[in-house]
């Protein structure tokens, strides 16, 4: 009987927790890890950021990418924050709607979709490869002010040439559901429970997510860092993936700041699963504490 | 169908990750949530400790303590390092039989339990209620240096009345064993890949475990630190769990600077589970930074 730890498969990547009345439930998405291309942080040398990934325990010269969403119930809905790659990521990639299922949810009763930013890690799981909607109950939720940027095409036509990728896949993933996506403005709380906070920079309409129930709150930070082993004790540190770098590490700290100050439980997107825990400030950054892991 | 959520379960709380040629299963056991007693940690005062509870995320008055063991395949054997409270501990505890089966294995195929040392939650789980072993198959390792202060009746009779309780503890749990148990030396090689290492201080004979296969290696912390989220930002805060407080802190620098410098892969027994990851030093203390989650 001892082959069937060989044979055995990994515990399923979801993980329940409360904040106040509403269940909260991290899903891991997938890890995707591919060569870290020279000046991926700008800022700072190639040896200086392979050294910060293998004090993590990744591959000193690789770029090592964990991808985590959150379904959310509150008020009888269940609401899905960022969907993932969908079916059009890379091998590792693609969990979600498998974690969804052993959490007992089933794509049909999502009842809104919540995109936190435009980039394909979040966006691409809207829509499945036969070009049916991955979740057909559910109103999409997107940020205003991503959706007027990437959905201009004024925009799109000025952007540099590497950069007008994305802007297709916008179209692709939104194209025909621009009559009935929901816009949401910073600071609104757009479904019971659930404000948005600005978190421009990475992108130019980036939202952070607070969740808020019975006097308990915890923020959705999406990408306000990429990897957060390293980049939360490196908070200076600008990614080649961030739009506005000098906004980004503003908007970093500002976030970091409110979630040490407030010692509010943070999930990022990006984080190892289940990814989510708490701030400390120190004296050269920010440490991230993994939450305590609770059975019940 | 959205009742499923409330009616789910948690994921099972076993992880598997690879080291070399070894496979390695975190086991959750449970969590434990008690009062606090004030002079919890006698060098800082009640309220610095609660405020590092608090940034961490838990409740800032209590004491919060989660329990995690570790089984591993080698050489053909399921090694399980620490048993947990077994049928003995209070509710939320009690858990690690059931993650130990969630991950495929049932009692009957451990063939070897290793003993960090000899506190409640690491040892009440060799046997059950009714008296039976809890591994009948698996051969019991101890720290030599560990059974040669527990077991003498001299230590016993000379210890403080509130410390006599877990010298009865050892005498109920190993009382039948004497014969039978393997007991260990430090820096021994004691199974093919398991090697131990000097880590006394929190009881005179505990001992971390270092796992190395193909290359690789990991290392199982046992108690160096009661939580980690906060002993190691505050590394030189004793408990009163510590039976000598001086060389506790010594021990625990020692191997959280060894952990450092060899970039060790470590797993803390009292850590949010998966209750594994990486230390790195910074200039107050040192940040434990959580594994990376993979599925496969």
């Amino acid at each position: 009987m001892v082959d069937s730890i060989a044979a055995g498969a990994q515990a399923p990547g979801f993980y329940r927790f409360k904040v106040g009345e509403i269940e909260v439930i991290a899903l891991h998405e997938g890890v995707l890890v591919r060569d870290r291309p020279t000046g991926f942080v700008p800022n700072a040398t190639h040896e200086e950021v392979g050294e910060a990934y293998a004090a993590a325990g990744m591959a000193r010269d690789k770029l090592t990418i964990t991808f985590n969403a959150l379904a959310v119930r509150t008020a009888g809905r269940v609401v899905l924050i960022d969907t993932g790659l969908g079916e059009f990521g890379p091998p590792g990639t693609g969990q979600l709607l498998g974690n969804l299922a052993a959490a007992g949810i089933q794509p049909g009763e999502v009842s809104a979709v919540v995109i936190s930013h435009f980039h394909a890690d979040h966006i691409l799981g809207v829509n499945r490869k036969d070009g049916q909607r991955t979740f057909p109950n559910a109103e999409i939720f997107v940020p205003a002010k991503e959706w007027d940027f990437w959905m201009d095409d004024a925009q799109m036509d000025a952007a540099p040439e590497a950069a007008k990728e994305n802007f297709g896949l916008c179209r692709q993933v939104f194209g025909k559901l621009a009559e009935t996506v929901r816009r949401y403005a910073w600071d609104e709380e757009f479904l019971p429970g659930l404000t948005s906070v600005r978190a421009n920079g990475h992108t130019p309409g980036m939202s952070a997510i607070r969740i808020t129930s019975a006097g308990e709150t915890m923020m959705f930070v999406a990408d306000i860092t990429n990897n957060p082993l390293v980049f939360v004790r490196h908070p200076e540190w600008q990614a080649m993936f961030d739009m506005d770098p000098v906004e980004t590490i503003a908007t970093r700290k500002r976030i970091l700041d409110m979630a040490a100050a407030e010692k509010l439980r943070v999930s990022f997107y990006h984080a190892p699963f289940p990814a989510t825990g708490y701030i400390v400030k120190n004296s050269s950054g920010y440490e991230f504490l993994p939450a305590l892991w609770h059975a019940d």
